[in-house]
Parts: structure tokens; C-alpha cells; sequence
């Protein structure tokens, strides 16, 4: 239960972001117990693990997940409108717990693939997210979604909050699983629910909520319709900007509710792959960053962004700043790799425990090749993890001390099995696809 | 020297852009002669390959690109002004054949691996380029630039074109090397140069002309300037808006100028990530298409771009459209497959020979692998490449029915020696960059 890592190049993603060259890690149980550069420490009953000069660095948070929507990966391409139209029938009709089991399974899979130690998840079925998460070895934040619009698991509200208890009742205490209530949107709770949930999270600290805000046009103009004001003063009104809220997308977040947002200890997810997919704009990520809120990087489900990889959210993160701020020198490399690790960390709370390779911190980690023809020569490895490596380049997951991912073999799920059940599915969704109304043609 | 491939999910990447199940292409020496669906033709002569529903498509285009900058990946990020304080200088000190050969060679590996088959360049000591596609058994333009601002290789616009003959000399005939000539830019050429490459052009037919065009806000205020006009109307004075120019960037093109380009016959080479990570702005790519005008996928240089792989443009070219025209629906996915193989032949004229699997075009194609768990489920292939896939997913390429890499091993070049060159250079680079007189620290 005892690991050396060394001669690594070493990005602890602590405050500083260092680059320690010849560096090393040394592992005890589920902590991270030292590091350093140079010669490492004689231990010689500690697994050595001689990293070759490849990069080692805190492994990755997604900040805002469906997992179990990799079973529905890039349908409803280029078609607008597109939730209401498309996604909520998709789910009505093909949403049970064994579907929930079966993509996450996916998801669980493709993310130690691609470096992600944590996600924060919210779906339907959410006890079936969790297990798989356990199962995997990744740590998470799983929230139980509610919203109005009759979704696949409840029915009404009250339903809806039988299931966050169950959730919180399955995994109270577990070591990297943490249960969480997730109210879907604004428009789809509006103020009564989003109160409720306030109290449930007030009445229960270490539940985190995780909500869309202010997302859509759609969501603007429902707010300005509805209450003659803008998604953050909705869900302020109902008491819920608080810390330990997580917001996901805030694509229309002016100055005046970054600064509210930041004071209240809100964290965001941000979405952007999903949002340019969408075209519905550029979040203002450095606004909000420059107001103090903590911005982590999220994949959204794998039915708007495609993967849940961040390596292929780092470019749209960086370019997306600069363009949105005119200026190549907007949103170095180096911060998307800050927003990836230790920020993401901060978004779900977990800054504590995750996020850093810090004495005492638990040990997520993995370790990138930098070894590919597309990434050489190496003169800043924060360019080059931002602008030049996908996720292939990760050979080794490491999440609370234990190997997920030994180069490249998954070690915690067996793929065989979770590829013909995620298949399986796919192919009676696709002859079902055609019973789905969704107002018009679909591709 | 005969090929069938077969049980392949087939893009023959024509107008039609269709998909074809189980299907199978025909190939004979350099050339396509058959391709079709369903039970292949028996050809017991011919080396038989089963793609095991593996996609096979048109080789992709690269219509932009400095491929010898690849020894300078990832420097300079994040800075702005960066051409004058940063690029020019660097190339004064360090472009020398020597490097524009290594450099080039670790860009055709990289291009060979990421399923590129056709690239478009313009840098100095061109003939270096022009051997090292020879050898890769790559297709190219090789465009030997000339400029007012005393590059690496000639010390005035007479020396320039010398080198411009030489090229045109060294690759007449050349089954796959299309010598060109490459004013590097408005601001750096002015209308007397443009006008001599004009003459150039008109007495050479064949050889293609490069430009970089409208691209940035420094040029429009240049041409404002000096000619009271926008960049198009520079060039169109000078008579070089014809058949055969590539124009790069192309940020600024307005409705009319759109229009005048597509009635000139002039091909348009978009760079999203290059454009996106300077902050330049997003180029009208729709606009510019239903003008008429063909516009390809490019990488510009790994200083810019960072990779030479299309599949890292692909997210950013449609994301980019749709985020412009605030629809999810615009640059759908196929559109984005086209763009990278027969409308990218097209900006190169070379549409008649490569761009698509038919019969009689050369046989350039690529074999990607749809496995990866991030990749599935499949519902449409388009997406799936578009969104989910990597450079990592190329198995195999054939460029005029020449295997360049089988499995993923390159078979033309030597990846231990280029890989040894190229990291020789950037070591020397490094050593020297403090003598660098950029203005201003960098990085």
C-alpha cells in the first residue's frame, strides 16, 4: 500500500503551478504522503514506479456530468430547440435504472481513459450512478435530479425528493462518493422547489446542489417573463446562491451576479465544448474568475459535448476567452490546467481533499506521455497538455491510492462487458428512435 | 500493386456524402478503379483487406500550413503582437535548410499519423519541404514565400523569386510535389510584388499562388492606410484575385469581397484554431461557402495551431460557425468531412485528382477505427468523427497507392532520426532563445 513515483515531471497544481522536474511522489494507503524533486527517498518496500520523465499531475475534475447519456452520444446533432423537442421524450421513453447502470458504466470507463478521477454527475436513477462509481473506483458527486417536467424516475416533486433521500440514506459517509440534490433548471422548478431544496440543503451540510443556470435564451426570457428578472436573482430569491451550490453552464452571468455568486460561495461549471456546440455563446469565465468565483471544466452529457474528456475541452476553453476577449494573451495555458485540477476541486467542495498533490491530500493522480510526434518539441508542458495531447496520452490513473488505469489497461471495469451492454442498449434505442415525437425530423 | 479493401463503412466523401455499409474500394497501381457495397469483386491477384467496419475515406487536406514551424510547437503562447516582436526574429536566428528539413520531416510524420494526405505549404528553403514530401510519399503544395522583411532566405523581393525558380525547376512533373509561389501578405509584399506574382502566375499555369489574407486587424488598418482599401481589394488591384490563389485566414471578408473571390476562382484555407487561439476573431465561413467559394481545413503552423492534425480542427470549425450564427444547426458535421477532404482538393485544384474515393482519382485514402469507447455508440458517423474522434484513431494511409503507415506504423520515414533532429534543434533553440530580441519578455 506503499508507492514511489519518480523521476516525473512533476505539475503538483498547487497555487504556484510549478513544474518540478525530476520530481517525486510517495504514496502511503490513500494519501499522498511527500513529494519533491531530485533524488527520491530510499523506500524500499514502496512499489517504485519510474514515470521516465513523462508528467505527473493531480488527476483531472469534470465539474458538471450526465455519465449515463454516453448512450445517447451525438444524436440530435445540428438541431435546435433541441431539449424540449428532443432529449426529454429520449428519456421518457428509454431512461430506466438499467440504462443508467449501463452508460455510466460507459462513461466511468472512457473517463479513467481519459485521466478523470472526479465527476460530478446529475441524472436520473442517480443510486445506479453511484454504485458504478464506486465499482470503478472514481470519486464523484452524484445528484438525484427533480424537476416539473414528469422525468423518467418521479413523477411529481415529492417523488422527486424521496429519491435524494434514498441517495443521501446509500452513500452517507462513503469515502469518495458524495450524494447530492440536483434541482434541473430554473425554469424547470421555479421558485417554490428551489426553496425547498435550499432547506433540504441547509438542513443537510455536505449535500451539495448542482442546478443549469442561466443557460438558455430561452431560460432568460422564461425568467424575465415570469418574475421580470434575470436566472441568478431566481434562484437567489429562493435562497439557494449559497456555498455549496454548483452551477453549471452560467453562460449569462453579468458583473453585479458574478460578485453576488462569488460572495455566496457558488461554484461554476463550465460547459464549453457543449455551449459553442449549441451556439449559445461564450460563458465569461474570466470575468467570473476575476470576481473570485472558482470555474472548474465540465464535459456536460456526452449528448452535447460528445466526450467526457477535458483534454477536448482544453483548446475551446482557452480560445473561447480569447476571442471572447480579443487577445491571444487571454486565458493562458497554464489556467485551464489550474481550472482542470485544483479550481475544478474548489467548484465541488472537495479543494480539501482533491485537486493537488499535497501532503495529506489524497492520492489522484496520473501520469501523461508527452512522448507523441504532434507533441514534440516541449518548451511549456502547460501548452503542451492544453493544445497538443488528447486523452490517449494518459498511461496511468491513480484515484485514493489504487491503480484505475495501469498504461492504458483499465484495471477497475471490464470493458468487454460494459461495451455489449452499452450496445446492446444503442441498438434497440435505434429501432425505437422513429416512436419518438419530436416534432420533426430528425437526421 | 493491386489493392481490395473491403467490409468497410465507406465515405467516398462525394457530393453526395454518403455512407456506405460493407463497403469496398478497388485500387490498381496509383489509382482508384472500383468501389461499391456489399459482396466485393473477386481479385484473387490483390492484396485483400478486411477493414472490419472500420471507416475508409478520401485522404484529408491541409490547405495551410508552415510545416517546418513544427520545431517551434508551443512558443510564444499567449502573447500578443507576437509576428513582429516574436516570429520574425526567432526565423532570422534559427530557419536554416538544415531545420526546414527536420522540421518538416517530424510535420510529415505527424500529418502521416493523423491521416492528413495532402498538405499545403508556404515557408522558406521550399525545396527542403518539397524532398521531404517526396520521400514521406506525401501530397503537397509547396509554396516558397516571399517577403519584403528580409526573411531567412533571401535578402530582397529578386532573391525571392530566384528561389521561386529553382523550386518550380526542381519539381516540374512531379507526380505529387506542386511547386508554388507564396507572397507571405498584403502588408508584407504591397501591390508591385503582388502584381509581379501576378505576371508569375499568369505565365506559369499550374503553379498555385499562397497568401495570407485578411486576417488581421493590424492588416486592415494597413491597407486602410496606405491604399484606402480593405486587404481583397489590395490584392484585386494587383490582379491577383484568380484562379489558383489559396487564401488563408480570410477573417475579413465581407459579402461582396466573398462574392468577388468565388467569381475569381479562388480558394479560401480556414484555420479555427489558429484564428481562435490569436483571439483574431471567427472567419465567415458559411457566408463565404454559400458564396460560392471552396474553403478548406487547415492547421497553419504548430506555433499557431499547435498539432497539423484536422481532427483538432474539426470541434473548432463548427463549433465557431455555430456559435456565430447562434444556432446549434448551422455547420453540420457532414459539412465539416467535406471541408477536410474534396472541398479542401478543391482550394488546392487539385479536385480532379484527390479529395474523394472514385474512379480514376488518385488512391488516397485513410482507414479510421470507430472502437474507442469514447466513440461509442455509433448513430452517425459524421458525428462521431467530427466530435469524438482523434488522429489516434487512424490505422492506416495510402497516398496514390502507396501505404504510408499500416497499424499505425508509419512505413515511409524513420521516426528514431527525425525524432533525434528535431529534438537536436529545439535543444540549440532553447539554449539561444534569451538572444532573441523580442521587445518584450516572453513567457
Amino acid at each position: 500500500m506503499s508507492t514511489l513515483i519518480y523521476n516525473a515531471t512533476l505539475l503538483p497544481c498547487t497555487a504556484a503551478m510549478e513544474v518540478l522536474p525530476a520530481g517525486w511522489v510517495q504514496i502511503e494507503g490513500a494519501r499522498i504522503v511527500a513529494l519533491g524533486t531530485g533524488a527520491p527517498p530510499d523506500l524500499p518496500d514502496a512499489e517504485q514506479i519510474d514515470a521516465g520523465g513523462d508528467v505527473v499531475m493531480a488527476g483531472m475534475v469534470n465539474t458538471h456530468c450526465h455519465m449515463a447519456m454516453s448512450l445517447f452520444r451525438g444524436l440530435g446533432e445540428d438541431v435546435d430547440d433541441r431539449l424540449v423537442r428532443y432529449i426529454l421524450p429520449l428519456e421518457r421513453r428509454f431512461v430506466t435504472p438499467q440504462m443508467v447502470g449501463a452508460g455510466t458504466a460507459l462513461a466511468a470507463y472512457e473517463s479513467i481513459e481519459a485521466g478523470v478521477t472526479t465527476i460530478a454527475d446529475m441524472y436520473y436513477h442517480e443510486v445506479e450512478v453511484g454504485r458504478v462509481l464506486d465499482t470503478a473506483g472514481l470519486r464523484g458527486v452524484v445528484g438525484q435530479t427533480i424537476a416539473d417536467f414528469a422525468p423518467p424516475d418521479h413523477a411529481n416533486i415529492d417523488a422527486g425528493f424521496t429519491l435524494v433521500d434514498q441517495l443521501v440514506a446509500a452513500f452517507a459517509g462513503h469515502a469518495r462518493v458524495t450524494p447530492s440534490i440536483a434541482p434541473h433548471a430554473p425554469y424547470s422548478t421555479d421558485i417554490p422547489v428551489l426553496a425547498r431544496v435550499a432547506r433540504y440543503a441547509e438542513a443537510h451540510p455536505g449535500v451539495p446542489v448542482q442546478i443549469h443556470l442561466a443557460e438558455m435564451d430561452s431560460e432568460m426570457d422564461w425568467a424575465q417573463r415570469t418574475h421580470g428578472c434575470r436566472p441568478v436573482e431566481v434562484v437567489a430569491r429562493a435562497g439557494l446562491l449559497r456555498c455549496g451550490l454548483i452551477a453549471a453552464h452560467c453562460l449569462h452571468v453579468n458583473a453585479d451576479e458574478a460578485a453576488r455568486m462569488a460572495a455566496a460561495g457558488v461554484g461554476v461549471a463550465h460547459n464549453a465544448r457543449s455551449n459553442g456546440k449549441a451556439g449559445r455563446g461564450i460563458a465569461p469565465v474570466e470575468a467570473m474568475r476575476e470576481a473570485g468565483l472558482a470555474v472548474g471544466i465540465a464535459t456536460d452529457g456526452a449528448m452535447s459535448g460528445n466526450t467526457l474528456d477535458l483534454f477536448a475541452q482544453f483548446a475551446p476553453v482557452a480560445m473561447f476567452q480569447k476571442l471572447l476577449g480579443h487577445s491571444r494573451a487571454r486565458m493562458p495555458a497554464l489556467e485551464v490546467i489550474r481550472m482542470a485540477t485544483i479550481e475544478g476541486a474548489r467548484v465541488l467542495g472537495l479543494a480539501g481533499q482533491i485537486g493537488s498533490i499535497e501532503p495529506g491530500k489524497q492520492a489522484d493522480l496520473i501520469r501523461v506521455s508527452l512522448s507523441a510526434a504532434r507533441q514534440q518539441p516541449v518548451y511549456d508542458v502547460y501548452s503542451t497538455l492544453v493544445f497538443a495531447s488528447v486523452a490517449e496520452d494518459v498511461r496511468d490513473v491513480m484515484v485514493a491510492g489504487r491503480w484505475l488505469m495501469r498504461a492504458r489497461a483499465v484495471q477497475t471495469l471490464e470493458r468487454k462487458k460494459l461495451m455489449r451492454d452499452a450496445l446492446q442498449l444503442a441498438t434497440a434505442f435505434k429501432a425505437e428512435m422513429h416512436l419518438i415525437d419530436t416534432g420533426r425530423k430528425i437526421s
